[in-house]
């Protein structure tokens, strides 16, 4: 942890806000070791900072308010299949979904703006915050509006929170051997649809952000599968590398993955392979990694495949004995361990 | 609303960040008019963004949660009194405190750094929002980091949620004829605060910023002297004058000042003099605006001035059935109608 911060002169590096190793050393020493150490109001039934989970829970009564929060800052801020503002609204109800929490009670919309940025554009964003809103069955509650000088700030940034009510908390760490590994659809077509557009690769037009809500899809399995599901997080900032590495160190268990059942678009394979990005470090918005119980895997994944946001599920894994906190990829050709991403290898994805 | 936007050329201008009638035109047309037609949770028992108050309410059991969300962009990051951490734990802390709520449940809170920021500087903020946290009893319990760019970004910006509970709902909007205004104490410190610094104009050391957390101030007046409060709001953007044309308007009745009265310093007349600015239109950030029912004024001055945040509280006004809607100030020579300002003098106060 150090090391990185020695490494870079005292000063913040892009990496650090790329989501993988370097982000949450940067967090661990500055946020996490201090806020962890403050009481909370039910300390025997909260979920706090330390737990560097999705979002916060906090028992009341029999259910759990589960508190989440998210900036995006996003560049470009329209790209094929979505914009900033259908972003900040998925971001923020799915991880409020991978705690369980499908039902939300409110988010709030927090909006900076660079003095001179384009009123239809900002009118194009709230439009778009609306309709994601909707099918989420979202409701913005409160918000707050600050602008910034000319060359102060790139064009908008937009925070959101949720809160959202569950009886039953997911958390990322449930995994046990034996589970296996969900992936709900196919992978990386977020990071690389934004990339693609940034760096204007003519794509053949199918290669499109997944930005979606997930809590419809995950109200489905939590209901229709009670107790099948063991632990759950969105593949986001450095892709399901990333989000398994994560899974696999807080359970204590190896990860195995089988590489050639991983959902991944031919579009999606073209442009990795022009960009020399391997799909599996690149952010997904519409995708969550589900462990389930062994022998529960075949009834979630029927229900997932019932969903449209699910048609293209499959089982990637296996939770195992060896490597504790590592992931292994069978490639077919043999195996391998999966490196942890020191980030998403390209800044302001989301 | 339409002239203020076609003024501007289509283009989002600083005015409409600085906390008065431009910005307020903006949120009205772009984002509450389309957020508040979406269904909430529990309609009968809720305050949503249509309310525009310092936060959303929604009834659960025989409580409130109260959320609030703020992003605080201020310039400088560090300034007499306080720096960025310190604010963006009070601002939000005391937005929840103005509805009621001031058992915090808890805080979020996400960093939004430009690429090369010291960490040095980083570690500065962090210790001050975690004293600012202890002070106001408010746990983070989860936060988010994202990094942009060189020159994408002005240094830092940091957005906190806040979530509480109370039994006692305050609203912004409840006052009734004949009830008095209390101000918590002096007036205007934080914003000429800002201001002086930004300017490097030297001052004799006795104006810094009055950011501080509310909470227990507010808590010992609801507890103290149950059913006097009748409105609260905070005097941020756009200072006492802003908060209280927006609590007249709300409430539907004039609110008169007696302009001798209002806690001014020495150092804030002066610098307010030099600046060429009126103190009732800059921010606050440790002061609150109370009504109260007139037989209960004595009582809540009372308990206000046992507190050290509110040793300098006084009663400044009364609601009256002249001019609903707006202020009038008595100088002691007449009265004039205050006008309410367009927003606040400078950008980034906040």
């Amino acid at each position: 942890m150090t090391a990185v911060l020695t490494a870079t002169s005292g000063r913040v590096t892009l990496k650090q806000g790329g989501g993988g190793r370097a982000m949450r050393a940067l967090i661990e020493k500055l946020f996490v070791r201090d806020f962890a150490t403050m009481p909370l109001h039910n300390p025997d039934f909260s979920v706090g900072v330390g737990a560097m989970d999705d979002g916060a829970a906090i028992r009341i009564g029999d259910e759990w308010l589960v508190i989440t929060t998210d900036s995006h800052v996003i560049h470009p801020i329209f790209f094929p299949g979505g914009d900033i503002g259908r972003l900040s609204i998925c971001g923020t109800v799915n991880d409020l979904a991978m705690m369980g929490a499908t039902t939300v009670l409110g988010l709030t919309c927090s909006v900076i703006l660079e003095e001179g940025f384009a009123l239809d554009s900002l009118e194009a964003i709230q439009s778009s915050m609306i309709a994601a809103c909707r099918e989420a069955g979202a409701p913005v509650v409160t918000g707050d509006t600050k602008v910034m000088g000319k060359r102060e700030l790139d064009g908008i940034v937009i925070n959101t929170c949720g809160i959202g009510l569950t009886r039953t908390l997911v958390r990322d760490n449930g995994l046990s051997l034996g589970d296996r590994i969900i992936v709900t659809g196919s992978i990386a077509e977020h990071g690389l649809a934004v990339m693609a557009k940034r760096h204007e690769i003519g794509i053949e037009g199918d290669l499109v952000s997944d930005v979606a809500p997930l809590n419809d899809l995950v109200a489905s399995v939590l209901s229709g599968a009670p107790g099948a599901v063991t632990a759950m997080k969105d593949p986001t900032r450095g892709g399901v590398s990333s989000a398994l590495h994560e899974m696999a160190s807080k359970s204590g268990v190896g990860i195995l993955i089988d590489e050639r059942v991983i959902p991944v678009t031919a579009a999606v394979r073209a442009v990795g392979e022009l960009l020399g990005i391997d799909p599996l470090h690149v952010a997904n918005e519409g995708k969550a990694l589900i462990g389930v119980r062994a022998d529960a895997a075949d009834r979630v994944l029927e229900i997932l495949r019932a969903h449209s946001l699910g048609r293209n599920a499959a089982v990637i894994g296996t939770c195992v004995a060896e490597r504790p906190g590592g992931v292994i990829l069978n490639t077919g050709f043999g195996k391998r361990l999966l490196a942890e991403p020191e980030g998403e290898p390209l800044p302001r994805i989301c």
